[in-house]
């Protein structure tokens, strides 16, 4: 079975290293040894064994029979879409561990490749090389699924694991992790929560067998989130992670994605440093969670090759994915209900004004007070805040 | 499509309560609505929706060509090879969370499904609600495994969770479990490890895709476990938990059941209670965990409709398993290497004749010492411990 590469990069070359490091073990369970013939890059890689295998025209590998399985690892929009789209309309099966391409076009190239009786598949674009799309699709069929949370962001988890242990600032431990390389140059799309916006929209779309539009997910990232709050973490026995959620709603979803103080019982609670984990709760099953790797070459590229055998497995099959391109409107993230975390200079008659159910916690700085508020909804909250003069943060209970 | 259940206790009817409770997700997701016509059990159920579907002979369900579907949920070998073994040869696809006929028949059920373009499936057989089966046959399927580590029990998970958390004894909290109805009135199979054994050998057998005989799993229980030696896991920041484990040992695997000290960093420290975690360890993949419910009526119900789902949309055709009925012969377990703990009267001259880099561990009882030996082999121990003259404990450490 011949496949390509386009894309050698992290998780690109990664893919080609977990084929030839397991090659009897993969061969033995897709029926027949998978052979990477064509990688395309616009780079040269002299001295890489693949130098003599590189293309620089996706139509080369469209082009070329024998080819079966293309791996898609490029990354980005386009022109991923471009070159996947023509390898699908070919008859080729694409697997991809790119989040952006799957939010964006995933239930239009799920259509595409069921038109060609072809597969496309993408268990690396969430949660790395922890098994979760497939679980969803082929597993938990027989659940109501009612709620997702997961820590789906291995840089901005490995930040706040190193705040919380080292009482460290935000803008101190960045550096760190991106002298450290968990964390890129342009950070912004890990810290902002765009790439967990796009995960949790990838995974609500597949549990409501409808498209989910990502940019009509709250976001909030991790950058305001200081060394004084993950204090007050500390005293409440707390920990402040960036979970993406959704949770059944009638007959949608909401979804959010910011950062929350997790109590210690939350399955997520211990998650810490590079690692994933995303719990689900089905209204049969209960609570259910997959950790493990969220990143890096080798895991990702390990749920990439998984994908690969699926489709040597299945090369004249379409296996059937329910998302469909009809977009789904997310329920009024106003109604959502939370407590929250409000950290104030105001004093006790500001703050019961606006929230009559306060608890206060005290975490030994000086001229400010945590509140944690009575559980309200979203918009309760907002109106409620701005009795407030004075708001140093603000993060939800979970 | 027509389905039928094999004994309705706990987790057949939870079969039910799951297809009535989410029917119009469940047909979206199969193609078509799921009905149970045929019940098999020798009872009488009195009242009850499914009375008039009781049938008391299975060749009532073999001879019913409209039942493309059979749930075996009745625990046990016999009679439940014999009937599973007649509905595949009928060409009846079969779906099971009886562990014992798995570990036991798994291998030659797989073969005759296939024989017959069915479908065997046993998801619910390791972990109740847990998705654990699939992921490990239809995504991790670019890893060489390397390591299981499963709490696989609940039963003896929630016992040793009473133990660390309150101090008590074993037989105090076994009868406490079995009056909340979380231990069986002869709860052998769990508390001497043989269930957990079974599951590990399932596990196992999936990974390797050859047959591993339980009976070939050292297998230890805990009853031996008391409140002394909780004491000490506390006072070493550790906790004991029934562990169920294999590693890949050159071509072939070295497995244990037995309880084990797990240091605060291990994925499963803090699986506490009634849940269950299976730790998978991929060469590509590093760790990965899959946690959840791991019995219960609707969790495990949960996991065979799943199965029922993909039987549904693969009705005319066999999903590849890999186990073939070739026993492997399991490494020599008195080669695996671990730290011990122990607990002695003896003095340290003895304790140091046994071993020479012992570490103490005090937690208060009187008479007696904790020693954590260095890390040896099961072999070299086994040899070592008997220059000690009372050993009040044995426990390994990970």
């Amino acid at each position: 079975m011949k496949a390509a590469v386009m894309g050698y990069g992290t998780i690109g070359s990664g893919v080609v290293t977990v084929l030839e490091t397991n090659r009897d073990v993969i061969a033995a369970r897709a029926g027949e040894v998978i052979e990477v013939s064509k990688v395309l890059d616009l780079r040269d890689f002299p001295g890489d064994p693949i130098e003599k295998k590189l293309v620089r025209d996706y139509m080369d590998i469209v082009n070329d029979p024998e080819i079966k399985i293309v791996v898609e690892t490029m990354g980005g929009v386009e022109p991923a879409y471009t070159f996947v789209k023509a390898m699908l309309e070919a008859g080729k099966h694409v697997t991809t561990s790119n989040k952006a391409l799957v939010a964006d076009k995933g239930a239009e190239l799920i259509r595409i490749a069921r038109e060609h009786n072809v597969n496309f598949m993408f268990e690396a674009s969430v949660g790395g090389g922890i098994p979760i799309i497939r679980p969803l699709l082929k597993c938990l069929t027989g659940d109501v699924i009612e709620g997702i949370y997961g820590i789906v962001n291995g840089t901005t988890n490995y930040m706040l694991t190193k705040m919380a242990n080292e009482g460290s600032d935000f803008d101190e431990v960045l550096k760190e992790a991106q002298a450290k390389g968990y964390a890129e140059k342009d950070p912004t799309a890990d810290i902002e929560g765009h790439d967990a916006q796009r995960k949790i929209a990838i995974l609500t779309s597949l549990v409501a067998g409808r498209q989910i539009d990502y940019q009509d997910i709250p976001t909030e990232g991790i950058t305001k989130i200081s060394a004084a709050d993950m204090k007050y973490a500390k005293v409440m026995k707390r920990v402040i992670k960036l979970v993406a959620a959704s949770k059944k709603t009638g007959d949608t979803y909401s979804a959010r994605v910011a950062p929350f103080m997790l109590h210690e019982g939350h399955p997520l609670y211990h998650v810490d440093d590079v690692f994933n984990a995303i719990m689900v709760h089905g209204n049969m099953l209960g609570d259910g969670m997959f950790y493990g790797s969220g990143a890096g070459s080798l895991p990702t590229a390990s749920a990439v090759v998984g994908d690969m055998v699926d489709m040597a497995r299945h090369v004249d099959k379409n296996v059937y994915i329910r998302w469909e391109e009809e977009k789904l409107i997310l329920a009024d993230s106003t109604t959502d209900s939370y407590k929250f975390f409000v950290r104030t200079s105001d004093d006790e008659n500001t703050i019961e004004s606006a929230f009559k159910d306060a608890g206060y916690v005290n975490a030994g700085i000086d001229g400010e007070i945590g509140v944690v508020t009575e559980e309200m909804t979203q918009g309760e909250f907002d109106e409620a805040i701005k009795k407030l003069s004075d708001v140093r943060s603000v993060i939800r209970l979970v």
